[in-house]
């Protein structure tokens, strides 16, 4: 595991100081900037090189030549805020130690998030940024500011509906003082943006929504300029620049031009770069900076060195989306109404092998989630059985009424929403579903369930895809996960049942999903062995429907009860638990409910589940609490 | 109150079997479903007039002479579906005794849905239409089918992001099989869509996505006739047709042209019309029908007669939303950041004594429910308070996301959601707002409350603007409400607290807002009058916070403890008390959830309660049986 290397402040001082000409310093403050982010994104594991590298000229450029004290930029995209914070932190507007620390906790959030300095905005889902320009020019105008406002959307965010919705408003209210710059990089989550959903005549599509248009190349710092300058000039519409720009641009090998005929997924979107490519990047880039500095008469860089932070390893994990991959796979074998809808995370969801085999009954929506769900609805009410994929966060609540509205018309649909719960915290807080069960359980006829190993995915999506004639919602664990116990070998999915993974006497615990079910297994292992306490814990892997008959003989004798939950506390499964325990009036018990209550944290999966008390260790303590004090009591 | 009339089954079956070309058959056919959708419409006491007449021509003429039987049509918008249902009514495809059961239990929905004959999908939520059709075509071709679709959408419908998110798959699929027809009347629900949030160059915009556009006069049958036929010949894209329709088109005063000029609202976009207006308009229509039939020598049509049906006078009740109002605009007076956000229901949000006062303090955002939350966010971001309006149904579900966003910059923002809970019930589910506690209720910072009457919206508004740092979700009645109780005077809104309307010592129920406390209350004086049952109500409008030693004082020793929601069960305010009750371990305590347990009917309000088992009686059966039970047992 070779260091890392960074830009450190007095190099970035360095440069401040030699007399170079706009144009020139730009481009080098960029470099630097991209080992910056590079850097950072090796040393967290994960974040998105490819659209922060094909962003950071345009950054760069209107950070040190056009934004004014006063004037706003932020990216509606979000994703690309690696390179965002190596702008601030290369300016000294965030604290340089935050460069170690991105996706860590107190450090810097894997999407934008207002609490950094510098930051406008949150986010990270797509398709607000304009929204929330106009909000703020409202807001400017009405305390007599005349702020600018430059906000950078990605090129497959324009499938968002809300980009259009958003449109209009902006000329209605002659927002002249709005620039919007649309980072064209043509490669989108999984692959070419034509290929996923053509854009068509970009410049024609907003000068017809009324909107002032230029293009430009987006890595040509004169272009950029003169292209500014000019649309400056028009002051009562909003403006948008379509800037054509390369995803990874500035590393030969991570640029989309690298990308071989027929090669269809793009390697360097997120996710860190192995050591080699790191290696091989930093050697590029370090040497263009040589050679901008060396016609200037000025050495090297001297670049800091940091060792790569250790990471645990996923040696013997499971991995659900796989086992999720191969189980659909069985299902559309057997059953040929089965189709899959997709919203640009074909990679993500597991459905590479899906389409491959089922070309014809695959449908890919691109990042258009309301479109995708409602696409849906249609097909079931004609005979097919949709299996509907994004991630969990944007399918629960981007595509809410249409999910609702799919239920009213009572057929059958699958969803199946990944990256579920708490962890990977990296990303942050928009991408953390820890709100899905409570916004999709109250729809009736639809059942919610969430697998808690590999082996108990596929008995999910057999019931899911055969084992009832209503909808369900699948909740996906993403990350591979240590699953430190066993279901029994005599354990069948029932609705509304679950089973014991450990005996224990003093308390039960309810939980679902491989993250937390790891977590009170070993927490009650460490309670039998240091503290003689006996903690059952239970796997529950319905989310809105619990068997009272099967509740009340697996809660028997015991009254401290615990429920878990991967999700807010607030109208999660233990809220249904507890309420349901109430209903039966189970004499004596005390219903305790475990899990998130206040807003995930973003760092690393052990950091998240420490701040959030929800660790082995943790879980033992409060269970421990509970029970010393209910021995002392009796 | 006069009596009602409309074209019966014979007189339709008079006109088929006269000698008629098709543009006059057509023409006579749609007065005479404009005959029957304004008796529907009156009969129902509610429904929309303006769009069901703008579109009936264009509808009456695909069902007479463009859609052949494998072909489908449905409407986007929804709305217009006493226009459609007086269509399949004269054509004999719904059974005709149910013209007289719009909008009643058991009859045809405020808005479309798949139970009725001849409804292809469910419909209400807007901008969803064209991408079920994609759907429908997807699973076509799966099936090697060649049916056509035809899908209507409104124009202020086009304001919805969905719209624009939907196009593009359309043409990456070829989908020539479906033809999108924009009945573009020009006036939303509120006023004029070009003072809403003007459309621009509509042609232009459908061209440069992709689509093959045509526009014709929507109510010339002859220019309809070649326009869809020359459409038809355009085999492998997609296409639009724009037609150009009057709001209220056929009688003359319900026309959209006879608005004066500077009069602002539309008055026949919903609700019925008065006596007056329904008898000239009947008589218009009749007139226009003779004429036309005189011209073939034929009698006039033959009328049938009906009394309407009665209705509940509004006499007495209490009115929150003009409450709400004169609250909002107190609050706004003291204070300058706060501004207030609407999309399209100024009228309905209760918002335009507030537009008058504050002209630059009012946003009008069209329908773009996203596009909406997201300004706010904009704004609190920049140091304003926003309050924004929508029906709760579209509010709290089409941006989701975006309030979810919002709320993790932990700014404040007040969301008002009007129409919520089960009444009114003739809109039916798309309107019907029981999900939004649940799909709100669990995000971090976000206070959810209901005032109980009018008095008490007073205090909830004040709470959410200068009562707290937290944002705020109020939830508001928009029915007319008989309110049999009295907040005692010295009640004061505090934050997880309530106040008992009725004192009783063999059961408690904890309940919220005026549609079924009224019912509580009403049970618990016949419990006490017929069957000497105590039964305390409570009145607590904090929907997902609770005060633990209020509801321990309040529940003191009592046992039998009933919870009901005007939402759905699941995931409600009461799953929320009974998890409370559970954790607080109240030895002996049974807790029983009442509210919906499945989707809501349509129907008359009183239909629905009682189908509901809602209503005072059944209310106080369900308690009765349970007090008597524990009495047996003691």
């Amino acid at each position: 595991m070779p260091d890392l290397q960074y830009v450190p402040p007095k190099e970035f001082e360095r440069l401040r100081r030699l007399p170079l000409k706009p144009l020139d310093q730009a481009a080098l403050f960029a470099t630097c900037c991209r080992i910056n982010a590079l850097y950072m994104i090796a040393q967290a594991g994960s974040g998105h090189i490819g659209s922060s590298f094909s962003s950071l000229d345009i950054v760069s450029w209107l950070y040190l030549n056009e934004l004014q004290p006063d004037d706003l930029y932020f990216s509606s995209k979000g994703h690309d805020a690696p390179g965002l914070y190596a702008v601030l932190l290369g300016l000294g507007l965030i604290p340089f130690e935050q460069i170690h620390r991105l996706r860590r906790l107190g450090g810097l959030p894997g999407h934008p998030d207002v609490a950094t300095p510098g930051i406008v905005t949150n986010t990270g889902p797509l398709g607000m940024g304009i929204s929330k320009a106009k909000g703020m020019a409202f807001a400017h105008r009405a305390q007599g500011k005349t702020n600018r406002l430059f906000v950078l959307t990605g090129d497959g965010e324009l499938q968002e509906g809300q980009i259009w919705e958003s449109l209009a408003g902006a000329v209605r209210s002659d927002l002249g003082e709005l620039t919007v710059i649309v980072d064209h990089n043509k490669i989108q989550s999984d692959t070419w943006v034509r290929d996923v959903a053509d854009l068509g005549d970009l410049e024609a599509k907003f000068r017809v929504f009324g909107w002032k248009v230029a293009r430009c190349d987006g890595h040509d710092f004169s272009t950029l300029a003169t292209t500014l300058r000019r649309l400056r000039r028009t002051s009562d519409r909003p403006k948008v620049l379509i800037a054509d720009t390369v995803k990874g641009k500035g590393v030969s090998f991570m640029e989309s031009a690298a990308m071989k005929t027929g090669e269809r997924f793009y390697r360097f979107h997120s996710g860190a770069p192995d050591d080699a490519s790191y290696a091989r990047a930093l050697q590029e880039l370090a040497e263009h900076a040589a050679s901008q500095l060396a016609v200037l008469g000025e050495p090297p860089l001297q670049l800091e060195i940091r060792p790569r932070s250790d990471r645990p390893s996923a040696q013997g994990a499971q991995r659900l989306i796989p086992a999720y991959s191969r189980a659909l796979l069985a299902e559309a074998e057997q059953n040929p109404q089965l189709v899959a809808l997709d919203a640009d995370l074909e990679l993500d969801c597991g459905l590479i092998a899906f389409r491959e085999r089922f070309p014809d009954r695959y449908v890919e929506c691109g990042i258009a989630e309301q479109d995708m769900v409602s696409q849906a609805g249609g097909m079931a009410l004609r005979g097919l059985l949709p299996v509907v994929h994004s991630f969990a966060c944007f399918l629960s609540t981007r595509a809410n009424e249409q999910i609702y509205n799919n239920a009213t018309e009572r057929t059958k649909i699958v969803y199946v929403g990944s990256l579920a719960g708490l962890l990977p915290s990296g990303p942050g807080h928009s991408h953390q579903s820890v709100r899905d069960i409570s916004v999709l359980a109250s729809i009736p006829g639809l059942v919610l369930l969430e697998p808690s190993c590999e082996g108990e995915v596929a008995a999910a999506v057999e019931y899911c895809v055969r084992g009832t004639a209503e909808s369900c919602y699948l909740r996906l664990v993403s990350i591979p996960c240590q699953v430190p116990y066993q279901l029994p070998a005599d354990y069948r999915l029932a609705e509304g049942r679950g089973v014991a993974l450990t005996e224990g006497e003093d308390a039960i615990l309810f939980a679902y999903g491989p993250v937390l079910l790891a977590q009170a297994y070993e927490a009650a292992v460490r309670l039998r062995k240091e503290q003689g306490v006996g903690l059952s814990v239970i796997n529950l892997p319905w989310l809105n429907r619990v068997d009272d008959t099967w509740l009340l003989e697996t809660i028997g004798d015991c009254r401290q009860v615990f429920t878990l939950d991967d999700h807010y506390v607030a109208f999660g499964q233990g809220q249904m638990l507890a309420a349901r325990i109430a209903a039966l009036g189970v004499p004596g018990a005390v219903v305790r409910q475990l899990g998130l209550d206040a807003l995930p944290v973003c760092g690393q999966n052990s950091e998240a589940l420490l701040a959030h008390e929800l660790d082995a260790g943790s879980l033992a303590r409060q269970v421990a609490a509970v029970v010393q004090r209910e021995r002392q009591r009796a």
